[in-house]
């Protein structure tokens, strides 16, 4: 049959269970055309075929909620819920978006993007309907990775107390973005073991099932079953501990037993958790070969350029083999932040915290009290789950934490909720900090040397890549450099290598000071003073929001100082940023080399 | 013996264990004869004290680090460490802190004031211990009530997955701040009823020491001790899951067979968890039978004060009856918020989700999500943890959750880790965010009242209280209101009840134009146009810091449109705050009425 008539659940529905395993085999191939094509989450999308197609057979969604947990698996969920002939303008523009999205459909209950918040949601949904009287489910999926996150934790604990119809699906495939990390996974790797257990399960209850028909010997063989048994309950007890119900764990890719225990979880009522094991990158050899690489598959890395991240994992290698203080965290993400090469060569100076960023904040400060000189490398967009624990146990310590802040400003593809242009503005907040931006891998290297001996919290912020390296000043705490002297009353400031290129290709065209503001806290105001004098215009030059940010330091140090110099702010605006390429991102704000020319031309 | 002399731990070792009941006597008398002058953590600390001290004759404190989560339960300790003779002073400017402070004391290994930081930060100074070689050991004291955060389940993943020598110590109250709540609670109640089976464990390993000494019938007696054994084993299986020992429960207030234990666990190694039970409150009855209100005790509230939270209970209190979606949400905070009214008289629309405020936030936002109208009320120190779940899960989606930000701004004698003092700051940076600040008791009815209808997210932010209630023209979106006109060029704006009483008193004495700006995002720019010509001046005033708060975005929307008025910043300095008096750090800041004052003379 031709599946691509397959649009809504309702379609879905009317399948034979004897067609769905053409359907699944449908869906994969488009999304590996898609992804091939216009990149986006490959691996985990695939991982997620069957049980997406069970969870539309037996649910009624969007009655019923359907929550993904960072929502980089929903493509399926996306094929089969009216956006199948938009799904080649996947994480494009005018197309549909890489992760669920209630303004794209109806049947998208809820945005996520960071991980482990569909349990927290899931409940919130449930409950709301329990209330309203509507009598729909919520069913939210989520992958072993995302339980390490602590705000899963929380959602536990409260669904566990609670008689709602929730049901998790635990998407377990063993390896979440990075390899899984801490006592949950090898929790998880013991309930993995215990599916022998599960098979004799069913024989005993065969047996069971017969006992009238038999005589002491069948009871001999309950009395034995019932030991074997205590072990599988055993085995669950941390989620039945908690009140949760918990199936499994099952062929994650039998898509009719999948239909068997969501009907029954359906049947249930209260909180259950189906713990489903699959194969990431299922149908694609080199995904499940290489997680990692191949999770997020990016269309085309734009020609010439240059990624930070590999200047920091070159650098900490080097540096840990001088220095044994050296200690490199990430929160799974290895290789997206370059620690790749690191975790090889210092295995004991290493620590992935799993999904975890509130923890590897204070582990860090705590790092850093005790002696040892932590390097936190993580994405802006995530490291805004660590405000607090930078704010109390970072900056009023005053540890000399040093953190290496990938993916800032605008990143492009993964959209709204990926957008790294907070962190100036919520980092600038914390007394105590240092906030530095390189503007390409030569400086990041000064940077992070400078880091070594720098005895407080320090932030560096950059985005995935630079274009050339330049000839750099030395690092001077405070200072900042300038890149291109004029006699011009105007002076464009630069936070970061983005903001240096459109700021030295304007400059070509109109007679403007460009200079490298390295540092965005603390301020460079012996600079702001000696070329803030009347009739001089400073332009500042961000890839982050203005309130905040650094443009809004600068206006605000001229203002305290009643200084006669203008600043004109160039950033993204107070909304957030839907563009789904960086230079469309930065356009939309303006953020532009042409736009600073025109602005400069209407000053002069 | 005068207990009074044991003044460090090395003092506390010589002792005989038969001596340590009286010296717990003592400190317990010590603690409350402060605590009720100096007001402070009264029953948190009375539970602590015999653990406190038998950590310390068995541990070596500073060598071996102390951790106490939240902290409020160190006063044991701080009389230990050499600080017995300024203790009369707690929580006083030129005293002592009530919380952990390495500034203080070298005894105090971190700084804590947050719930659940202490597992993380014992991982990491255990990690650094190992590193460096010193061979110190790092123990956790931690609360029922703060394992229900998730930053502690975060770290006891990452603790059971290292070998370090990690001793945590879970001071089981069965309270916590208000009641317990959720799964984890339910689990531990399981464990404390697991007592018997200890008490067997140890006739069953007497039974076995005699073993050969016997026949048969003690094989018998063996075999059914095993299976009690096993129940044992089974009811701690959550914690031994991840792989970390347990030990308990035991009784907390029995210092010899806390000795014991302790010292167990210091031959362990690894790590263990020590589950105490302890009396909060032990030795004062009133702290025993009320915890919530002998959690926290103030020392004096100064005259003739009104709490914003009595406001908001009632309002809420009523509301809910006359419309069925209002839902009150609190993170373990149902008094100090106002909520104990509304949770009795409205349980099926209460939900105490227990210290986890990450998880209130995202669940509030899918209860809006799902047609409900949620309001979270909590303390600003707190929604610092739910940054990221604003700005992903409320903001983006722009669903109508309601926080209720209390003891915002200034808070007094906890000190640095509770002031309030950041929320306009990261508030106002997310987009889709209105932020307002009531003056008084009647205007945060008005908000309140606005917020019903209101259908996107909103913060209403206010301190522990304000001095009278005013007169108010009705809540207009945006718009600002002119408490007292003036022809005068200046115009003071207010952001909340403190900074309008200081304007108006100042007022008194000069002319200038008192506007209370009740919305701080969006601001009221119709008026600011309007009042913002050339020769005039805005002093912005609130009790909040600089950047990033109300008077930087007044700055940079004159920026912004290239204003000719000035824009004076009354706001606290990008520095932590460690008075412990609101007056007093309004004062260190100069956000006064004599200082406004002078700024409006120097101004004419």
């Amino acid at each position: 049959m031709d599946y691509g008539t397959v649009k809504t659940p309702q379609d879905l529905k009317r399948l034979d269970i004897s067609q769905l395993d053409g359907l699944c085999d449908y869906l994969r191939g488009r999304i590996i055309d898609t992804v091939e094509s216009n990149g986006g989450h490959l691996a985990s999308n695939l991982g997620a075929v069957e049980l997406t197609v069970a969870l539309h057979y037996v649910f009624d969604c969007p009655h019923d909620k359907f929550v993904f947990d960072v929502g980089h698996q929903a493509y399926a969920h996306k094929l089969l819920t009216g956006r199948g002939d938009r799904f080649d303008r996947l994480r494009k523009n005018d197309g549909i978006s890489g992760f669920p999205l209630p303004d794209e459909s109806e049947y998208d209950a809820f945005g996520t993007g960071h991980a482990s918040t569909s349990l927290s949601v899931a409940l919130g949904l449930a409950e709301a309907s329990a209330r309203l009287g509507d009598g729909g489910r919520a069913i939210a999926v989520i992958g072993d990775g995302a339980l390490t996150g602590g705000l899963a934790y929380e959602a536990l604990n409260a669904i566990g107390s609670e008689r709602l119809p929730v049901v998790i699906v635990l998407n377990d495939n063993n390896m979440s973005i990075s390899k899984n990390v801490g006592a949950m996974s090898k929790y998880l790797t013991r309930l993995r073991l215990s599916k022998k257990y599960l098979r004799i399960k069913t024989e005993i209850k065969r047996a069971v099932s017969i006992i009238p028909l038999l005589g002491d010997g069948a009871l001999h063989l309950l009395d034995k079953g019932k030991r074997l048994l205590k072990r599988v309950v055993l085995s669950n007890k941390m989620f039945e501990a908690m009140g949760i119900s918990y199936y499994g764990p099952f062929d994650g890719h039998n898509v009719g037993e999948l239909i068997e225990v969501f009907s029954q979880a359906k049947r249930k009522g209260g909180p259950v958790i189906v713990h489903v094991m699959t194969d990431k990158g299922k149908g694609l050899r080199s995904a499940v070969t290489d997680p990692e690489h191949s999770h997020g598959i990016s269309s085309s890395d734009a020609g010439a350029t240059h990624d930070f991240s590999s200047v920091l994992g070159d650098f900490l290698t080097d540096a840990a083999t001088r220095d044994k203080r050296v200690t490199a965290v990430t929160a799974a993400m290895a290789i997206g932040t370059g620690l790749e090469k690191f975790s090889l060569s210092h295995p004991d100076m290493f620590k992935d915290v799993g999904i975890a960023e509130e923890h590897a904040v204070t582990y860090c400060a705590a790092l850093a009290a005790g002696g040892l000189k932590p390097y936190f490398a993580v994405y802006s967009t995530f490291l805004q789950r660590s405000f607090d624990q930078l704010l109390h146990d970072v900056c009023i310590g005053g540890y000399a934490v040093t953190l290496c802040v990938d993916r800032a400003g605008a990143v492009g593809a993964d959209g709204v909720t990926h957008q790294g242009v907070f962190d100036l503005s919520y980092l600038t907040v914390l007394p105590n900090m240092t906030v530095m931006c390189p503007t390409d891998g030569a400086e990041l290297r000064a940077m992070l040397e400078f880091s070594l001996t720098y005895d407080a919290p320090l932030a560096i912020r950059y985005p995935k890549s630079y274009t050339v390296d330049r000839e750099h000043t030395p690092i001077e705490y405070g200072k900042w450099e300038t890149v291109r002297e004029s006699k011009s009353d105007i002076t464009v400031l630069c936070a970061g290598g983005r903001a240096l290129d459109i700021a030295l290709a304007a400059a070509d065209r109109v007679d403007v000071r460009v200079v490298n503001a390295r540092f965005v806290k603390p301020l460079d105001v012996g600079f702001l003073r000696e070329h803030g004098k009347k009739g001089c215009t400073f332009i500042t030059v961000e890839d982050n929001v203005a309130h905040g940010g650094f443009g809004c330091a600068v206006t605000e140090y001229l203002n305290s100082v009643n200084s006669a110099a203008r600043c004109v702010v160039l950033a993204h605006a107070d909304a957030f940023i839907d563009d789904r390429s960086v230079d469309g991102a930065l356009a939309a704000s303006g953020i532009t080399k042409d736009n600073l020319i025109k602005i400069v031309k209407s000053l002069e």
